[in-house]
């Protein structure tokens, strides 16, 4: 906490030329902002969306309304630039990386695509651990070094995003696990399952609960029900905080590696912006254990990162008032006739 | 309507690389601004924030937390540059013209400036109207002129912001007279006033109100209570609804020129997107009368336009997806195995 410097943005914000307050949210996202590069003038540069794709053992037990292969089909997608998130990046001017963190699928070269494939797939929760310790391992510190690597090349806003067919599924085990929350408060329908198709997952992840009861702490659950890509995430928000960075929270997946993340590091708190509600039923009760309101309330459910790029000119919006408006003095505009 | 379009266009939405309706608001976006443009592949041009300035009789009845000097310092400050509607038009990339439509300042001509003042601000309405069917009629015709010449230079897309000490009054008035609520409900705390001073601005709108109790449909209530920026806007808003434009719609003040135009035009409401919800007491219960559901909730209460400026990259996502992603079969991706 330095009290001086958030004094002095409180006056920045407060002299600029409108009434008090009237800008909302955008007042406090500036001054977190600014707060965490401890900084009047704070600056967003180089944002990336790093958006990692994984393979589900899960998927294998019906719990999608779509194939597996459709994660390498979209990472494919995603390096051809047809996919939401390509389009809503290009739109607002946001680089984005995507990740085999563990698809099962070989891919080609490619300059947008990184290769961090810790195995082809997590193995199916319902008989076993998803990863091994070693493989977890392996991904926090391929998710820590993509962002060190960003950090090093002057971003310092990063928005995580995912892919992977199944990912719901783990992403609802581990809200429940570390929550203590009963499933079908954090079970939902995905990228579109039908009523009874969702009885059918809810089905299938507390069979998974129940063959694996207490997990010893979030590194364990995230072990335990994956994904690779959750798991790289998680890497990657450990390191963000480390290296300063505003950090773009997306959806409800994205959400469940920022629940591990913050299990471990509390100070990520200051960190996060939460991007968008996502229409998945798990995250706005995971958004309320953090009083967290969203920026966005858009009605997605996509993942990919998207509530992050849909987001991110809000932050410019902001940083922008608290850098280039006048202030009452500057602009000879008489304040208010109220004490302030 | 155009029944074959409509269904093309859902067509088209529903086979991108995304799950059926994954993108929320944006494909009500994308839908609303194709059926408006008659294409599958719309397109938002130039485009542009008008923001009308005006001073008010009614300011001088101490209804503002701002003495009514403020309007042409603001005016000023929006000419420099170093308003937030400047700052945010900048980062979106938004052209901003500013007019005056009866301000009480004789402004030096200036690139940015539209010179369109009725008067030097309109009358105090507790004694009279606030301004003559004449200069009603100018109000119109100015900003029918104002949208006319943008459509003429390739604008399609326009949103309408306003500034004026003292205009929540005449819009809260506006409001209760034309939708027939008590007055209690249609006044806030405007640029930030204290409770006694709510209480004595809504007994002078009382007072007001029962000085005209029953204006003759929507355009005599708008000479009533004015402003001339209001109607400026409602002129701007009627022209828009000819060219066949997409209008933005900002906060309270806007949408009073809206609800004035609405009636007149019905058809306006395939036109308008409500961008941003005010923190304006009178917005939500405005914006409820029409079942409208703005894009953000970011608790702004400023006007000039910016929830038009912060709302615009949402739209040019909306539209940026229906013409660049890939669709299932463009993409060689799965579709769901669901029925759709």
């Amino acid at each position: 906490m330095d009290k001086p410097l958030e004094a002095a943005l409180r006056h920045k914000i407060d002299q600029k030329t409108k009434p008090l307050g009237a800008l909302g949210r955008l007042e406090d996202l500036a001054f977190q902002i600014g707060c965490l590069q401890q900084s009047l003038n704070p600056r967003l540069t180089r944002p990336t969306v790093l958006v990692f794709a994984a393979d589900h053992g899960i998927a294998q037990a019906g719990v999608s309304a779509y194939p597996p292969e459709v994660t390498h089909q979209m990472v494919l997608n995603f390096l051809r630039g047809g996919a939401a998130i390509n389009v809503f990046c290009q739109q607002n001017g946001l680089a984005l990386r995507v990740v085999d963190a563990g698809v099962r699928y070989q891919f080609d070269p490619h300059p947008s695509l990184v290769e961090a494939k810790v195995g082809p797939g997590t193995r199916n929760f319902l008989h076993e651990p998803a990863m091994t310790a070693a493989e977890l391992d392996q991904c926090l510190a391929w998710g820590a070094r993509l962002v060190d690597e960003l950090a090093q090349t002057g971003c310092n806003v990063v928005g995580l995003g995912e892919m992977g067919i199944g990912n719901t599924s783990s992403a609802s085990l581990l809200m429940s696990t570390l929550l203590g929350l009963p499933l079908a408060e954090c079970v939902g329908r995905g990228t579109g399952l039908t009523p009874a198709q969702l009885a059918h997952k809810t089905a299938v992840l507390q069979q998974a609960q129940a063959a694996h009861p207490a997990p010893d702490g979030p590194l364990a659950a995230l072990a335990t029900f994956g994904g690779f890509e959750i798991a790289q995430m998680t890497g990657a928000l450990l390191a963000a905080q480390q290296r300063g960075m505003v950090v773009m929270v997306d959806g409800f997946i994205a959400s469940t590696a920022f629940l591990v993340a913050h299990q471990l590091e509390p100070r990520l708190r200051q960190h996060a912006i939460f991007c968008h509600q996502s229409a998945e039923l798990g995250h706005l009760r995971l958004l309320a254990h953090w009083q967290a309101e969203p920026l966005l309330q858009l009605g997605l459910r996509l993942g990919e990162g998207t509530g992050c790029a849909l987001a991110y000119p809000v932050l410019q919006c902001a940083v922008a008032f608290l850098n280039d408006m006048a202030s009452f003095d500057s602009a000879q505009v008489s304040s208010s006739t109220l004490a302030v």
